[in-house]
């Protein structure tokens, strides 16, 4: 998602002095305390963080860390939701890709994949959120029971995750192929996932834990 | 796939002393000298036999045994192909539940599971043809590079069998929610299949190996 830059945006972000997290590596490890919760939530890619707000009100006692890193977007985001952004919520706006210093061995409980970025062409295929590279970063942040948990509306993302995922020591929990062909009142809609529903396009997704052994 | 009984199914499955075997459990770790083959496939609920016999012909090097319990199924198979059977291929007119006493450790190379039954009710999941109990027996059976594939119209068996292959010990190599969407020229399309496509209905389908460790 490209935005047009917004000149408010900085002072914005800034204005958010506890929700935005400028430098998260010094909250690594202290992520539960800081956001007074058993069970930390991590969502990359969060973009207008419908699901990041929605979700935090549906469990609010869990934390709940959005990660995105267009600046345009995040202002966005945070505009959207002030008044209603709870203690338990955070927001990095930078680039994921410096993830593994931010959290610590076991920290993450749930890691949300939304609608990621497919990077469809073959030579891009590093940049995807679910290329072997990433998930050893998660492996190592994530709980012993934790989760990775990945919602698609791109086939060729969906295929490659479940691949990776499996050839880089995961084990799938669950596979859906059209997630919303049943309800899941536990998991939150986005206008962005509605529009493919209102098309009729199948909502991919899957969630992974490390293997038991 | 439920046939009306055919009297001379029965004679006529007699009639072909090589290709059909009836005691398979005498064969057990000699089927690559039997088929002259040093690569063996096996299709469990052959059908009427078009992938079977598709197969066969595109890979003449390779052997075929395709396992079907229905005994007016396998005789209409063995009709149907009569003057393209080649020496490299066999049929066992048995229920694959005892297909574990059939074939030696790693005996088998490709283990094929196209448009099996779905049984949909939860209670019946046993009987599915990826559920955990045939995995065990599979995985005795796949040589150590050997290979499962699925293929399947139904969401359903779809995902019930990716969650059951990665729980057991099988790492998922591939995977298509959509395997027509690009050509295949390498793997048969049956008329079964072929009523799918032109209902654009997505064929789904996934191969598995044992995993490395």
């Amino acid at each position: 998602m490209r935005m047009r830059n917004k000149p408010w945006a900085i002072p914005f972000l800034e204005s958010f002095g506890e929700t935005v997290v400028k430098e998260p590596q010094l909250v690594a490890s202290t992520w539960k305390n800081r956001l007074n919760c058993e069970i930390l939530h991590v969502e990359i890619g969060s973009g207008k963080g419908d699901y990041w707000n929605n979700m935090a009100h549906m469990y609010p006692t869990h934390g709940w860390v959005a990660i995105e890193k267009d600046r345009n977007v995040a202002a966005t985001c945070l505009r959207k939701n002030e008044d209603d952004i709870l203690p338990t919520m955070a927001l990095v706006n930078l680039d994921a890709k410096d993830i593994g210093l931010w959290f610590a061995d076991g920290e993450i409980d749930v890691l949300h994949l939304n609608f990621s970025d497919p990077w469809p062409k073959k030579g891009h295929s590093k940049r995807r959120l679910s290329h072997a590279d990433f998930l050893k970063e998660y492996k190592r942040m994530l709980s012993e029971e934790g989760e990775i948990q990945l919602k698609t509306d791109n086939s060729g993302l969906f295929e490659f995750s479940c691949v990776q995922m499996s050839n880089n020591g995961f084990i799938c929990k669950d596979l859906s192929v059209d997630y919303r062909r049943v309800d899941h009142p536990e998991d939150a809609i986005t206008e962005y996932e509605q529009r493919f529903l209102d098309l009729n396009q199948p909502i991919y997704r899957a969630t992974w834990r490390m293997k038991d052994e």
